[in-house]
C-alpha cells in the first residue's frame, strides 16, 4: 500500500485547494468528512475518491488514496479530523419538483444545514439558494445537515430572474413576514408553491417581496421578535407536508 | 470619571471568574454582553451593575463601573467583545404554570437557546433542565436566545425525582420518540402537560421514559433519521400553542 506523506504532493495541494469555494466553484466538486458522510455518498454513487488515513479501514472498489494523518489535518478544516474524506460531485437534476424551498441571503452554515435536513424530513423537493447566500459546500453546512445533503435538489440562482420564470410555470410564490398575511394553519397550500424565507436578521428582500403571491406567518407571542429562521422554516415545511399527506 | 485600567483590580477578577459555571453558581448571577441584552435585562429588572468600556454612553441610575477594551477583553468569551456588559441576577420565582417542557440531557448551547426563544414565542411557561444539561448561563446559550433569556422561567432539577412530583400535581408527561406513539397533529394536548425532548443522539433516557404517560412524533420522510433537536421542539411546542388559542 502506498502511503501520501508529502505535503508538496499534487494530490494534497488539488485536496486543500478545495477549502476554497472558487475551486470547488470550478472544479464541481467538495469534500466530506467522516465515515457517515462518506458512506452516504457511496450509497448515492457521487464519490469521486476517497481519501483514508494509512489505519483505515474501507471497503469500496473505486479509487483510495492512503495518507498519514499529518495530511489529513493539512486538508481538513477541524482540527483533529476524522480518518476518512471523500471528494464528491456536485449533483446535477433538472426536474424542480412541486414543493420548492427559496432561501433569499441565508448567512448562518448552521442554520442552512438545518433547514435541508428539515427539507428532507417534510418532502420538500428542491431547495433554491439565492446567489449572495452561504456557500452550500460549506463544511459547516456539510456536517449540520447530518448526512442529508445528498437527498435533496439544492441549486444556486438569481431569485430576481428565477421567480418570474416559476411564475409562468404555475407556481405560487408564498413569502413569509412576521405577522401580515394568513395564518399558516388558516392557510391552503397550493400543490405547486415556491415558499421564501429570508435573511436571519432582516428577512426577504424587497425586490423578492414584491415578486410574492401570498404571504403566511407563524402566530407567536407578542414579547418574540422571531424565531430562529431554521426554525421558522421548519415550521412551515411541516404545515406544508401535513397538508399534502 | 473613573477607569479601571488593571487587570488585577478585585472588581476585574471577581467578573472574570463568572465566566466559570462553579462561581455563577456560588454568586447566583451571570454576565450578559451587548447593548441588546443588557436594555433586555434593565427593563426586567435584574442588572446587578453596568460594566462598560470608557468611550461608551448609556442611561443608567445604578452602579456602572467603566473599563478600558483590554479589560472588556479579559472578561469576554469572545475576541472581539461589545462595548458594554451587565453582571445579571438569575431569576428567582415559584410558579411554573400549565405548560412545561421539560429537557433530558440536552447538549449544544446554540440548541437550548433556539428552544427557549421557540418557547417564548409559543407561550410555554416553564423550562426545567436536566442536572446534566448545558449550562443555562453558558454565553453561546445567551448569545443564541436573542434576549428572550429573560422572558421565561428556567429551572434545573433532577428529572427522575422532578416528574413524580409533576405526576401528583396532575401534570402529563408526554415524551417525545421518533416514531412510536401519536402523531402530533392528532394528539390532544392535555391542558396541565410536561413535554419531554431527550439528548440529541440519544434522546430520552431510559428513566425518565419510564415515567411518561403519552408519547408524540413528528411524522417525516423515512430517508431523514431525525430532527435538529431545537426543531423537533419548536414544532412540538408550535403545536401545542396552536391547540390551546
Amino acid at each position: 500500500m502506498e502511503v501520501i506523506t508529502s505535503p508538496s504532493n499534487s494530490k494534497v495541494k488539488y485536496w486543500s485547494s478545495l477549502l476554497q469555494k472558487k475551486y470547488r466553484d470550478s472544479e464541481g466538486v467538495y469534500l466530506v468528512e467522516g465515515e457517515h458522510l462518506v458512506l452516504e455518498a457511496i450509497r448515492k454513487n457521487l464519490v469521486v475518491e476517497i481519501i483514508a488515513c494509512e489505519d483505515f479501514k474501507i471497503n469500496y472498489l473505486g479509487d483510495i488514496y492512503y495518507v498519514t494523518y499529518d495530511i489529513l489535518k493539512k486538508i481538513s478544516k477541524v482540527e483533529t479530523p476524522q480518518k476518512v474524506m471523500a471528494v464528491v460531485r456536485k449533483k446535477e437534476f433538472s426536474i424542480i419538483g412541486n414543493k420548492i424551498l427559496l432561501l433569499d441571503r441565508i448567512q448562518d452554515p448552521g442554520n442552512l444545514g438545518t433547514i435541508i435536513r428539515s427539507a428532507v424530513a417534510f418532502n420538500v423537493d428542491t431547495i433554491i439558494l439565492s446567489e449572495d447566500s452561504v456557500d452550500l459546500y460549506n463544511e459547516k453546512v456539510i456536517r449540520s445537515t447530518e448526512g442529508m445533503l445528498f437527498n435533496l435538489n439544492i441549486l444556486r440562482k438569481d431569485l430576481k430572474t428565477f421567480i418570474p420564470k416559476l411564475k409562468e410555470d404555475n407556481y405560487k410564490i408564498v413569502g413569509t413576514r412576521l405577522t401580515s398575511g394568513m395564518k399558516v394553519k388558516d392557510y391552503i397550500f397550493p400543490k405547486r408553491i415556491a415558499l421564501v424565507m429570508g435573511n436571519e436578521g432582516n428577512g426577504i428582500s424587497s425586490e423578492v417581496l414584491s415578486l410574492c403571491d401570498d404571504f403566511v406567518y407563524i402566530p407567536m407571542n407578542e414579547s418574540c421578535e422571531s424565531l430562529n429562521v431554521g426554525v421558522a422554516a421548519s415550521i412551515l415545511m411541516y404545515e406544508m407536508g401535513s397538508q399534502n399527506e
